[in-house]
């Protein structure tokens, strides 16, 4: 699998507030590569959906959604940083932005808990930072910054070459409070009357996650789904040959819970590769979890 | 009172996500019961309201929330459990459900906030466990699990049999998170007009709450209601003659919140009898509790 | 600038749940001073918005939100106090209310974090109570409670005066886990197509904040407003000459959390003035804050 567009994806600077960057990249890449998709899809963009973008193939029954947004830090006053989601924060780490001096690239320092940057001149107060990318590919897996969740947006990407019916949702500020989900299931159920949703999101390696074992379905963590219909989705995995493993968590999140949570009656699960090394600059992902993890979404966005 | 009914609710496997099975269970008893009720409600079911149920019967200016999931736990990774809801936990409970092997009846361990079960083989990834239901009825109390909220249920199907203008919904996913009520306030804002809803549910005996002196209604928990749409309720309270006690908290939550929280101008008041041994298997009411909720019910859907 | 309503609204008695004493004041306010006013709204109140309040001028593209409701206390069982949002809680302040035997002037007290009341007689279960207001007038600076948000409240009331196009919603407890917010957003969004809201409302004085430095632009706190708006605000305020300060928190929050989460496209941003001794009997403002404050008002909602 050529992974290069997974690379540049995870170079984008994009926290949870700046989605329009990843959305404008995202927007000319649909425009260059969607005459070789299967079926053209309509492209809704606009203040409707602030800068969220759906794709709409067909006549879909099932909405993937992906995050375009990632977890950084954002300069408050003096040398202080205040996280933007829940990023793991180690000293020496490389931090990235700009502000209008221009480029930054510097140090984060955490001392019990408090962050700061070190550089050569103050940054302007509100500035984002965010991990600078250091991108690692093996025979059997790749590493980077932002794994969670450009490669929940690759694997959408992907998926869009041969969709036939079905909406992709990119979505944004999943790693800070969430806030656009709600929009979109509104227009997704009333407009289109779709009320089952996968979650193309990057979960976690524990002791019953394993790396290169296969895509995750997750049958629950803070939230939990509707269970007829993870069953559902777990019969079709294992009637589709695909590996895959189970996952039970009693926290972590996604934008499934704020379909959960909406007006609108939506059935949705949690699909994806599991990483290590979690909101870190150094995400983790087999290559194999990467595969099944596509395989598993066009059987489903087939079966549903 | 006969009782039979709610000890038939309170051994009904349904932990949040799992309400199909009660659901299922009340649209049979709907159906066989109906007939001798003095009105007949429309039964609205189906996909655009996922698990739940919603009666609504003649000219409805007032709903009533009733949640049908209870807490309970989740298998984990080898014999870990993670909680569904906030589940009381000692060491010793029996805990019942099943798996692809067989029906489960294994015992809870709690060991400084680790939980697991002791059974003779390994049970499923994912597998539901609730309390085993041991009804126990005395004169003047009744005490099993799951009391919260197959009370509340239980009070909404005997308030069906005289009930002439009103809504009555089986909620879903009340212990852990909700979901289910922001669907239902806007099909019965949109649909029906309907503002106002009592909350059919369950809570504590505290200092200031005690067992056998009557149903409680809320002034106010974690939320806050609208203090002039309390008064009304407490005056229409004073006027019946029906035992009742005043409570205030600040902590705990309901379906209210949800209701609170939507896109639709609800006013909500929670008003139920209240439980010794609160999320154990041995919750505790008074008869007397029980019979003045049923009474202060009936006489608000006439009066509001 | 007189700020003799501004003292009146801070006297109000008006918790989360109460604000309809604080509304009717408003509505008198409204009618008597309206005619006055460069443009008449029309007026949207009743069961619809519950004790909201919206004003609607000309062609609205921007909404301005501030909360009626402040922090208090509920009375629970014998002596005991819970709090109403985050209140500030001392020994010694004096708090008022009512209950049926008569008006109340009592003592806080606060122990190791229990918090009760110390008065010649019981109070009711569920009364409020909130602090006595002090109001202290110096030739730079405002002093008294509830500051935050009766000077928000007062902020909108003197921006009606020159307001051509736009929305001024009063809204309902924002302190304590709001509820009113989604109801105005829905009818903002379906029925006059508004997608931007500015928050009236008071944050605090901080290490970057300093009091008589001006308004405050807050780019983030608990919640991450989209930054290209953010950013068109401080070109606005910028290019205006007008007295301002960036503010970055990771936490508190405002009305702007609900817009953020509804279910529509809101664009927001929190503008106020800063004060000390926030959710105290003793929040200071200085003099030139607040003016600072509205005429930045009145240039954004021109110019947005």
């Amino acid at each position: 699998m050529d992974l290069s567009l997974l690379r540049d994806l995870c170079s984008i600077h994009a926290p949870c507030g700046e989605e329009a960057t990843l959305a404008e990249y995202l927007l000319r890449y649909i425009k260059r590569n969607s005459p070789r998709w299967k079926v053209q899809p309509k492209v809704l963009v606009g203040p409707q959906l602030q800068d969220c973008i759906m794709l709409v193939f067909g006549n879909p029954r099932t909405a993937v959604l992906a995050h375009m947004d990632s977890i950084g830090f954002t300069v408050r006053y003096q040398d202080q940083l205040v996280p933007i989601g829940g990023p793991h924060a180690e000293t020496g780490y490389i931090l990235t932005g700009k502000d209008r001096l221009g480029p930054i690239e510097c140090q984060l320092v955490e001392d019990d808990g408090q962050l700061s940057y070190r550089f050569g001149r103050a940054i302007e107060r509100g500035t984002s930072l965010v991990f600078k990318p250091n991108w690692r590919e093996e025979e059997d897996s790749i590493q980077c910054c932002y794994l969670d969740n450009r490669l929940g947006v690759f694997n959408a990407l992907k998926l869009c070459e041969t969709l036939e019916n079905g909406i992709i949702c990119f979505t944004a500020w999943e790693e800070h409070g969430g806030g656009s989900v709600p929009i979109l299931a509104r227009i997704m159920y009333e407009e289109y009357g779709v009320q089952q949703a996968l979650i193309s999101d990057i979960t976690w390696v524990t002791e019953g996650v394993h790396p290169g074992k296969g895509v995750v379905i997750s049958m629950r963590d803070r939230n939990i789904p509707r269970r007829s219909w993870v069953n559902r989705i777990i019969a079709l995995a294992q009637e589709s040959g695909i590996d895959y493993q189970l996952e039970v968590e009693g926290g972590g999140s996604s934008d499934g819970r704020e379909l959960q949570q909406s007006p609108y009656p939506f059935d949705w699960c949690f699909i994806g590769a599991p990483e290590e090394g979690v909101h870190s600059p150094d995400e983790l992902v087999h290559k194999h979890d990467i595969a099944c993890m596509l395989q598993l979404y066009q059987h489903l966005m087939e079966k549903l």
